[in-house]
């Protein structure tokens, strides 16, 4: 239990395969952006994730990678990543822009010019380009004045959507610590509980069975708030006779497990009841029909017309399961309008969510597929919980 | 208990005064950004957060202020927002970049166009830059070919500095529950646990004491690890004899209070001793030279002259207090080179944070500047404390 199921070896084997990557596309190397709400890019290749600030990675077509991070995070990244070399910029320092007047800082420029034996850089990939900051991105344009940028989040995508033996296993591990979670959360959530308290006791439940972290801020949410597609624990109270929501994702390794169930308490309005097993109908025809050979559009459409059929097609927000892993929600998406074949070794979240004006309900499990169907990590209570 | 301390007027407010901030600039208006890392940007105007997502305001300098979010987050933003004028653009989909295909967007061209009774915008303030993603940066651009856009930060930046009574109240409200969040743990914390565990009781004890999130993820860190500026927790497992460092920060209304201690398990040695003794010293040095009227930079050398005295000034990182309201962190910065003279609706985190070779020590708290010196918002144990 105390030992990482990654090991360095993992992580450095990474790196080497976007850096080839890298020389098969003819680039001189790759930028990899994150920050804190985002650290996944950074992570997969260093185990290190940046709290506060962002942090970058440059791969260079030839050489060691680097890690970039910001003035106050040394002794954090130091201990943490894979990566030794690293360098302090202020263009990674955290959101409140502090001056640091007594910390030596490292430059892009500098750091380009050494890159591939001193022959720099000419032709540099990105990724990561949809949360990169514009002064990482301005910073970088400065330094490499005649150098053409390519967005490129596609090399690393093509290697993160298909999960090693190892990193299911941590998955299967985050799912596990979910459903644990929950049942520890359930036994104690009580109608004249605010959200915020049954959050609470939802967060105990996942950290104290061995949760390093959660992949968003858990979220209990309960009445009209259940029709959020993504939702925050307010500070009302929960009752009888409405649904509540629990919604969470479980950190383990920077790994991330999905997990959604309804609780209720008391009678149940026909009409809610309607809603849950339709979703619960859904949901199970999604579990069936994610299997390797498939095509991810024909899922889509199968489910969204099941629940259309049952008059609650206006109910859907997004498609019926996402893919997941270092980060809750990624690629590959099984939308109707996906065009790719399910593959063994992808992992989806699946994801059934509808919301109604006045109320909605999630069921959310980790599913990897297999040879021939899909390896459900955790189906704890996957049914409607009266209590 | 069970109501806000702010109100929708207080919002309201806080836009005209932004507003009239525009036309005094000659500006058509001000675009602020905010992401999930980093809401406070937003949520001061409008109470909304953004989860999983991006957001944006954009004030013109005539008529109302809109709110911007991603796809997902519609009915979140309907539920929490003060601004009730809303449109979902896709540059500000969460970071895995999903498709939507259900999902009609809204773009910055059409946005534009209608402000300012028509007349659209040719100078356009930004505010949030330092985290600006790159995608909503180019999306502005590309819809205002024409307009100049200026980095217009301070303007928010001096309004967020100084406390209204109702802020300074929901500050006080956050440090008492961090305080009562450490009691809790603090007489549950063990040799022998694991941080993670150690993690999990301060989240219980603050989330069951009434905080409605945290600044930053809390970390309870020990033994080498404690000379980590930022932190985070792990599975090491906490032993006699070495520092165990506590730091969280606690939101309530968007407010965050911090809060840092340091615990002890078994005999200490007179080293370790010797570093928490100038570190206390030079916490209550500092809540004692943070008064109105007082020159910034003054405070900050005169305690890093003590600590440096002492011999230890190759332990700092940076200055003694930094700014804190809806981000743990903000301006105005304690430091060396500050130039600004401290007034009276101020708020600082007292942040005495030393790190040597082999460990550190935090203590902090929140305080704010009154007439004559500061109010202390939680002095619970800032002491050595030896379990």
């Amino acid at each position: 239990m105390h030992t990482n199921m990654l090991t360095d070896r993992d992580y450095h084997k990474r790196i080497q395969i976007i850096q080839q990557k890298v020389r098969d596309k003819g680039l001189d190397g790759v930028f990899i952006f994150a920050n804190e709400a985002e650290p996944a890019n950074v992570r997969y290749f260093t185990n290190y994730r940046p709290v506060f600030e962002a942090a970058g990675i440059i791969i260079p077509r030839t050489g060691d990678a680097l890690l970039l991070i910001g003035p106050e995070t040394e002794a954090l990244a130091r201990e943490h990543s894979v990566i030794k070399d690293y360098k302090k910029l202020l263009e990674f320092r955290e959101s409140s822009d502090p001056d640091y007047p007594d910390i030596k800082q490292d430059t892009f420029n500098d750091i380009f010019k050494e890159m591939n034996n001193g022959e720099g850089i000419k032709l540099l990939g990105l990724i990561g380009t949809n949360i990169m900051s514009v002064q990482v991105y301005e910073g970088i344009k400065n330094a490499l004045p005649e150098a053409t940028l390519f967005k490129e989040d596609g090399l690393l995508r093509e290697m993160r959507m298909f999960k090693s033996p190892e990193e299911l296993l941590i998955l299967q591990k985050a799912a596990g610590i979910a459903g644990k979670g929950f049942e520890y959360a359930m036994n104690r959530i009580k109608p004249g509980m605010t959200e915020f308290q049954a959050s609470a006791e939802c967060m105990y439940g996942v950290y104290s069975h061995g949760a390093e972290g959660t992949g968003f801020a858990i979220w209990c949410v309960s009445g009209k708030a259940t029709n959020q597609a993504i939702g925050i624990s307010t500070r009302k109270v929960i009752r009888k006779g409405e649904i509540v929501q629990i919604s969470m994702g479980v950190m383990v390794e920077g790994y991330v497990s999905s997990f959604g169930r309804v609780l209720f308490f008391g009678p149940m309005d026909p009409e809610v009841k309607r809603l849950l097993k339709t979703g619960l109908t859904a949901n199970a025809m999604t579990h069936d029909l994610i299997r390797p050979g498939v095509n991810a559009s024909d899922v889509a459409v199968q489910v969204y017309d099941y629940i259309s059929d049952q008059g609650m097609g206006d109910h859907v927000v997004y498609g019926p399961a996402h893919g997941i892993g270092m980060m809750e929600c990624e690629y590959p998406f099984i939308e109707t309008t996906s065009q790719f074949i399910i593959e063994e070794g992808m992992t989806f979240a699946v994801d059934t969510f509808l919301a109604a004006p006045r109320y909605g309900m999630r069921f959310e499990d980790t599913v990897a597929v297999t040879g021939n169907g899909v390896n459900q990590f955790c189906n704890f209570r996957r049914e409607i919980i009266n209590l």
